[in-house]
């Protein structure tokens, strides 16, 4: 087709897919396929449904647009580029993939404005827009009065075959379907290709059936390569259905428009190359050079910036009237959207004296959320099926139901893949929400790419992992984690934190709720663990601290515990000091935050005259010579446990008191 | 009901119910509920249906039976013991859950004679029935003959509600769909009942229509508490289709017979109590103490024995057959049967000189898995859709699909999960098959706890990843492993090898393919790598060795170099050489091998008496202590990576010989 016979509207379909087609032939790198098939839907969404107002990305109100097929991101790039957004411009287009640039290689919310989410791992996408959707939800409900609406968006997504194969967008999609999310609208891009070839080979079931079996409304588009009016219908329809969300199934061509490479997984993920290109101009009748828009099409796309500005003013005055009518409200949902805790919520937090009787951790940290989410009305969340053992339910406060939007105790059933997204997506509709997720700390395996895209995203989600050593007992090995807390260090900007007892515990929630840019992990007891002398709320924040010293500051040697073990060393040094030795008590909860301290306060801690230290974890040794030195030693575990009452499992595997005794003399020597 | 008026088979459902309320109620620790609930489909099946030899639990062609909710492994136990195992006494049962024992908290099967797979996790065993399933239909396409059958056996699981909402289930069952594995055959316990309670808060999806939509056939058995004839019908029925795997949706009532707690989740996970015991004896009219089995009831479970026997003389009628008729075949099944590898496989390791041209690991694992699978007919995997990244494809061996199961190329789709488990399957299929799954490393967090499960179930699967590191480049953070690496190194009894060149690559399938009792994780890169003057096939296996040395055995400092870094150590050594350092050169390819050497070897390659050591890897420095020493030092990288082309991101990374050398200095002073 020629230039002149191309309908604004090709024109404008066929800017997304050449800006989509000459960046990643820039970079000699990327995905362009996606675009150039899911380029009309994505117009017909951005052009004539979507809610945004490209001048404030961050307006509370907006639709919410999530790419769960994340290695399309140039089509993402090119929206945001094309509708005026100032965090896109053209040169960063060019700069697509590049060191330093506002269009990464995949989505990133921390680095390109009117990104929402961070995907890239598939299936992440979906399972963060039902977080989006339950966020909208839940504020909706707990908000908007009859005679004044002040949360209202939808939340759409495209998510491909990729995503559709992955567990996690089943566990999440099955929960959507089970809430009944109405606002949430996911097309799913058929284009019956992945890297492997065709999906034939690997992925034949009926996707449409399935979304019915969870519950959703499911229509299908069978040309999305033209039909703009029947995608534009499907999501009319899609926006009629209130009570289930809506899969719109978009066949579509992968590379529409590259003669030779279309319908192929060579289009999938590399540059077509100057050839091909030439060759997709010529196809589609497009004779402008690289990166060079038709004004028509541009005028057309920006549109969006008076559009999304009237939005914004609407909402605004709708906000005015809210005020007026509602103050109290008002100023909660102000509060919220702020981001600001309320003054003094800390005091909520629960304080122990070694008078408290003994108490395992999980069992406090279920008082202190429950402490707490009275005074912090944003705190919602709940555990993958196991509510009774985490202790996670918030009393009262009813389970968010279909049709009970307003409760705050989610139930995500066996699925901690989805809670984990699920969770960064609430974080990340950037409402004020504080989201928990919840399971056994072993369990972390099955979520542990949410759990790393929360650091990676900088979605403050609070992550509550019981039953977090061996101690847990009779459930075995495949119950028990050994490897876990070391690997949760491992993550970068992940703050993982051992609570030693009750006083840690409450201050573990300080610190992660105050923690409003990236996520905590807390790691409870199962069993009881006695309150120790000494142990502080405000302490936890340094990470590590001084129990007790019967030293000058020159100990013999240092003990140092972290969660249950703590006690251990306490009760070791008391029997090591009745021999006349002089021994340094630190309570450990978090290496990450030791780590933030200035040098001044570590040399007090760990100084470094004192070369005798043992580290008592019921974990993995690896990493704690970074602490013990050269000269120090452990008692850890580095196998697998073992099926016992977890008393004996403790025993058998050396922690006990006389044994960190032992240990200690041997390094004492 | 009174004892007199029981059949038989009240009597037998009732023994295996009664055996698992006392084991659960003397450990005071277990789930009675599944147990209760699922007695009668696990009767029939075992009783009427199932071929297996219970005093050769080894018996290559039995059936397979997974209990995918393996936290009613007091199911499995009470059927091993009333049928006649010598791995499960009633001594045994006694001590369910306590140090030691054969009967752990969930099934083991490195523990348990008569166990397949170990459970727990809930979906893995679903998954890994698939991988069973798998096993026997690939052996039979390549072994069976018109005239002579020796492959043929069923896989059956049990799974729950908890099963069905993990994602890795779904995974797993669209690919069981897909592959049309028609002697698969899973019975869904259908008791409504999940830890939180009724399933109706947070799993409300149609199961049934789900199963349909993979392709599976879907039968229901509305009462399976008692209608015994009904679950037979839909056995018999299951296996009448053979192009489809079968799911029996069986309703049960969980803790079925506890008058005040069946059908609660109260009897999901704990003990019943002394008063309920007995409401429950007098309510099943069961008047015998506990631990006590009528004579009927073990007479008749113990003909299992007999018929075991006679099922196994008559396979082995059969094999002898084969053997006369096609000794070539038999040969190579009684090979794989025994586990042992061919004579000499090795010498089909290619090997590389430094002359051979640069290129990168996975290029060469490609090369390697190629060469080795002509000489290894027991080589089969795959990749979760990446096979031309990963470069796993075998070369004209086909497409493992429906009506192909002979072919040895394994097309997981977007699903690494479901590999993972199912890899762990085919492995613990026991038959000599070795598996392998392949995938991204940064997507190990998708399937993590399948590979801690094939550590710690013996799994010997070889897990081969590629793009290591932030060298992969334009992908960006979501796609770059920087604490995978140190993450896998954690999980005991699994091998972690990161080869530096195409020698030790090879070396690296060495260790793996000769490892046949724990699984080894291979990590490959995406960008070239040059080949090293002395590196080794053979000193992969010492996990660490000496590649250069300019001094007398005491070198001013050592740079330890792991995969693609190791080039720039050998780099960096040269330029502080020309100055007249004493520099010796490590490639460390595996912590896990190097610490298995004597401490003699150590010390040969890292002397005491030398504490100047540099670490050089681009992953996290976690861990690395325990090699540099208090004065040493690492280059690594602890935040995440960055999308930008991979040499760009090494070198704003530090990863540079330049920096090696710089970083060096700094050390020696």
């Amino acid at each position: 087709m020629a230039v002149a016979t191309q309908s604004l509207e090709q024109l404008c379909i066929n800017s997304i897919r050449f800006l989509a087609i000459d960046a990643v032939e820039k970079a000699n790198s990327g995905h362009p396929g996606l675009p150039m098939g899911a380029a009309p839907m994505a117009f017909v969404l951005w052009d004539r449904f979507m809610r945004y107002n490209p001048k404030n990305p961050k307006w509370f109100n907006r639709d919410r647009f999530v790419l769960s097929a994340g290695h399309g991101c140039m089509l993402h790039y090119a929206l945001l580029h094309l509708t005026g957004y100032d965090s896109v411009g053209i040169d960063d287009i060019k700069q697509f993939r590049q060191w330093g640039s506002k269009t990464p290689g995949h989505p990133e919310n921390h680095v390109t404005e009117g990104v929402e989410v961070t995907t890239g791992p598939l299936g992440q996408g979906i399972a963060n827009a039902v977080g989006l959707a339950l966020a909208e939800a839940h504020l909706a409900a707990r908000f908007n009065k009859p005679d004044c609406t002040v949360v209202d968006h939808y939340t759409y997504v495209i998510l491909g075959d990729g995503c559709n194969m992955e567990g996690i967008s089943g566990e999440a999609c099955s929960l959507a379907g089970h809430w009944g999310l109405g606002k949430l609208i996911a097309f799913y891009d058929d284009n019956h290709i992945s890297i492997d070839g065709s999906t034939d080979i690997s992925f034949t079931e009926d996707v449409a059936k399935r979304f019915e079996a969870y519950g959703w409304h499911v229509q299908h588009v069978a040309d999305g390569n033209t039909d703009l009016e029947a995608i534009a219908t499907a999501i009319e329809k899609a926006k009629a259905v209130t009570d289930k969300p809506s899969l719109i199934k978009v066949t579509t061509t992968i590379g529409f428009g590259s003669p030779n490479k279309a319908n192929s997984h060579d289009v999938h993920g590399a540059a077509l190359g100057k050839a091909e290109v030439q060759a997709t101009r010529d196809h589609l009748g497009w004779s402008y050079p690289e990166f060079v828009i038709p004004d028509d099409a541009i005028k057309h796309f920006r549109k969006a910036v008076e559009r999304g500005a009237n939005y914004e003013d609407e909402w605004k005055a709708a906000l005015e009237t809210y005020k007026s009518k509602y103050p109290e409200e008002a100023a909660t949902l102000e509060r919220l959207l702020s981001g600001k805790l309320p003054e003094g919520w800390e005091k909520s937090l629960p304080t122990y004296t070694p008078e408290t009787k003994a108490d395992a951790t999980r069992n406090q940290s279920g008082v202190t959320l429950n402490a707490i989410a009275g005074v912090l009305p944003e705190l919602v969340g709940g555990s993958a099926d196991l509510a009774p053992s985490n202790k996670t339910l918030l009393k009262g406060l009813g389970d968010f139901q279909k049709g009970q939007y307003q409760n705050r105790n989610l139930r995500f059933g066996v699925r901690e893949h989805a809670m984990g997204a699920i969770c960064n997506g609430i974080a990340l509709h950037r409402s004020g929400l504080i989201p928990y997720g919840a399971t056994f700390l072993v369990f972390t395996d099955y979520m542990r790419n949410s759990i790393r895209l929360s650091a990676l995203s900088e979605a403050p989600v609070l992550w509550v992992m019981t039953h977090d050593s061996i101690a847990l007992g009779e459930d075995g090995p495949t119950h028990q984690p050994v490897e876990h807390i070391a690997s949760l260090r491992l993550i970068p900007d992940l703050t993982v934190i051992r609570p030693a007892d009750g006083n840690e515990t409450s201050g573990a929630y300080k610190v992660a709720i105050e923690n409003r840019h990236y996520p905590t992990l807390m790691a409870f007891s199962r069993q009881n663990l006695p309150n120790l002398e000494g142990s502080s709320i405000d302490n936890v924040a340094k990470g590590a601290y001084v129990l007790s010293d019967n030293s000058d500051g020159t100990p013999d040697i240092i003990l140092i515990g972290t969660g249950g073990e703590t006690y251990l060393c306490v009760d070791a040094a008391v029997k090591l000091r009745e021999e006349g030795k002089k021994v340094r008590v630190v309570s450990m909860p978090s290496w990450e935050l030791f780590e933030k301290q200035d040098a001044a306060y570590k040399e007090s801690v760990f100084p470094a005259s004192v070369k005798k230290r043992l580290a008592v974890e019921a974990g993995v040794s690896f990493g704690w010579c970074r602490y013990v030195t050269d000269e120090g030693a452990t008692i850890s575990i580095d196998t697998f446990g073992a099926s016992a009452p977890g008393g004996v499992v403790l025993e058998k595997f050396g922690f006990t008191v006389d044994n960190v005794v032992a240990k200690a003399k041997e390094l004492l020597g």
